[in-house]
């Protein structure tokens, strides 16, 4: 199946505040996604937020997974720590378990794990932590990643059920790594339109040094990824969505 | 069933260190105890000490529970916060649900469910925080309580296993509550076998401040609980197995 | 001094975000402002957040004061943690030495020490917490209190500078101790006026069960609190900006 | 002044418990110990235990230090994390003004700064993280530091007072760096005194590849690092500080 006959779906980070802390509005972003990946508690979500946040997923007919991140609420998960391939483990085994638990009281199954930020970054980069993170998730499980990558081949090698993520409001390196903020910066609607539409019908994005790259994408189901914590996300997400649809449209998806 | 001709276990808290913190020897206690009570996380243990502590359990063909507690590992889940009846079933939800994670990978059940520290002390004086914490359980799972409290009220409008907890390292109010140490205090071997004994053959105690307590138990088995933060833990349990197998032989249990 | 002969003066709790976390527009706020009350990472508020809300502060020439609060992130100090006299006063020492590092860099005086939250709602009703927490600020200084309660009482035992405190965005109980909620609800801006109001012009409040109140002031210097993170804070501090210089100005002040 | 000149100096890392946790047997280490480094709360200590380890090194006359690490109790300050200059320094900032105010209730003087765990590892690497912990630091202080690294340029930039200091219980790798465990392993004592004994008369190690490195130092003062954490620590404190006892004898220092 070509990218071209799948048809596009929206992921976004949800349940990402903590305490009295708010990040995204999730209740608006809810009725234009299709799925959403949970944060767990170690990057930001809290159990009140995780029960919350399920209960509104499941309300609005919304997949969820599981979001696990580094054990760095002030980091929010965007600052590189350097663990053993046995905490890496442990950590997402801890994680994607609290959110099953969740998951179980709401009668609803965990769709697939995702996971964040600079997490996501290091299993790009290095396989022994793609390797350790992918041990934790059970068999079977759709894991959303980046194409063409470690995460791509260790996902394989663990016998978890690979697909492709597009990024609505992140760019890319020439090398096709992502360029992962501690903050999220700013969009032009037109600018994400144009992201979104290249990597759908062209596989292709412009990377922040001007390259045009392509992405390695095979057969697997594509999901686009926008982030609640950006600013203007609404207006990001609508716009992901619309190209989506029009694409979806033009297919008959 | 007189609790006379109840066979007595012995289960002890493990898994309590967190990073390279120890907190007990639980390698030497293991071949003397039944069931571990194995921390979540939140009060002790990191999903690294999880993940081992099972294991060891596992191995040495001891029962596992959970023993989530509050979100304090400086205070050591004993310095009393006051939560929403939300927060405390969400926060015991997590945790059940991380220790469940870390046993389905062992291919272990979990045996019961076991509140630590000042949580424990909340749900015997407060029902709202005892139904709170009970509703995070699945239902029909072993918990093990302080009985003729409203632990155990509230447990049994649950529809959770109630079994009788005994104390071999913790005193008593006159009251029939707990004396809840923020550390461990030292323990005469003598004293901790006359503490179990009494328990086991009279249910009764001496309470602090010298009266003797009758505790309330009811037809459900018991389980003699220690502690591995105890000074001369070793020396304790070991005292508190050789009273329950004592107890036990002269019943043929 | 008669309190209507005192300049009315506004204070603002400031810097309580937490790593991405943003709490309230403190750069929208400090214009109108005469006193922040820094947080100083328990509570809320990292390093980070600390070096920038004094700099902030600084360049808007706002007198700062370290507000201290319990160590609980999650609940940002709203949830009531029972801990021993020493801890409370080590957890105080702690966080305003801390600031104190971030005001001698910047050549700015420490001017006043304004405990947080539920740590504050503590001292009210137990001398013994407000005793401790003052033993941990250095003679002399200035400490912004509810006036006649316990923390006035342990202020001038332990020889420090007492100024009484009105509440903005606060209720009070009918015997005059504050009802602190977890999460600021909102209020009718002509609430907010007639409330400054009452306190600067009778001393008087009405209480949440109706009941007027009179505040115990004496003759001490008088500060006016609201809270960042009060939704329409801005529109609040802005209605007790007025109401503080209409007073302030019939009196020449 | 040749190093075979100066007098040989211990300092060992104290008040590394956390809550409940002890590391170190500090009571029996800090007669036979010059200084301590003081941990400020973020790798381990917290606000009641250098509350304590303040008082106690100042009844035994040690001359007590900042140790301030990365903000991870559970890593030890260990596991390297990633952050901007600006997040170290205000890091750093905090940390020295926490403990500065348990200095000032007791009326002792900061005798220096010494970085703990893989901060002090980073800054040897990194001179941007060794200058982002220096601008955190009073000028003039006393900073212990790896000579002939970064630490040593950086800390000169930053006019601080720089002492070398020799490792006890760290061992080197070829390059003149150290190898930093995130647990730390035994040692036999007589390697320890060797360790020492070759650091102090030839300014030379075996590294942990067999090399003999010849450490860099200059003329400033020298000190002798050991780790509470270390198994059998007090017999390696013992052996260091009779090594450095024979040194200083057969010079009359």
């Amino acid at each position: 199946m070509a990218p071209s006959q799948r048809k596009a779906l929206i992921n976004v980070d949800m349940g990402e505040g903590y305490g009295n802390y708010i990040c995204g509005p999730d209740k608006e972003l809810l009725p234009m996604i299709d799925q959403a990946n949970v944060a767990c508690g170690f990057h930001a979500g809290d159990p009140l937020i995780m029960a919350e946040t399920v209960a509104l997923c499941k309300s609005h007919g919304v997949k969820i997974g599981a979001h696990p991140g580094l054990p760095d609420v002030q980091g929010f998960g965007r600052r590189e720590i350097k663990m053993t391939p046995e905490e890496h483990t442990a950590n997402v085994v801890y994680q994607i378990g609290a959110l099953q638990a969740f998951l179980d009281r709401e009668g609803v199954e965990m769709h697939h794990v995702k996971p964040h930020g600079i997490l996501y970054g290091m299993m790009i980069r290095d396989i022994e932590v793609a390797r350790a993170v992918w041990a934790a998730v059970p068999k079977g499980m759709r894991v959303f990643v980046l194409p063409g990558t470690n995460m791509e081949k260790a996902a394989k090698e663990a016998g978890l059920e690979f697909w492709a993520e597009y990024f609505g409001d992140v760019k890319y390196h020439a090398d096709g790594t992502l360029k992962i903020d501690r903050k999220k910066k700013p969009w032009k609607i037109e600018d994400v339109k144009a992201h979104v539409d290249g990597q759908l019908r062209l596989s292709q994005v412009v990377a922040v040094t001007g390259e045009t790259v392509t992405l390695e994408v095979g057969d697997s189901p594509i999901t686009i990824c926008c982030h609640s914590d950006s600013p203007g996300c609404v207006e990001i997400v609508k716009a992901a969505r619309e190209v989506a649809d029009q694409f979806n449209r033009e297919r008959g998806l």
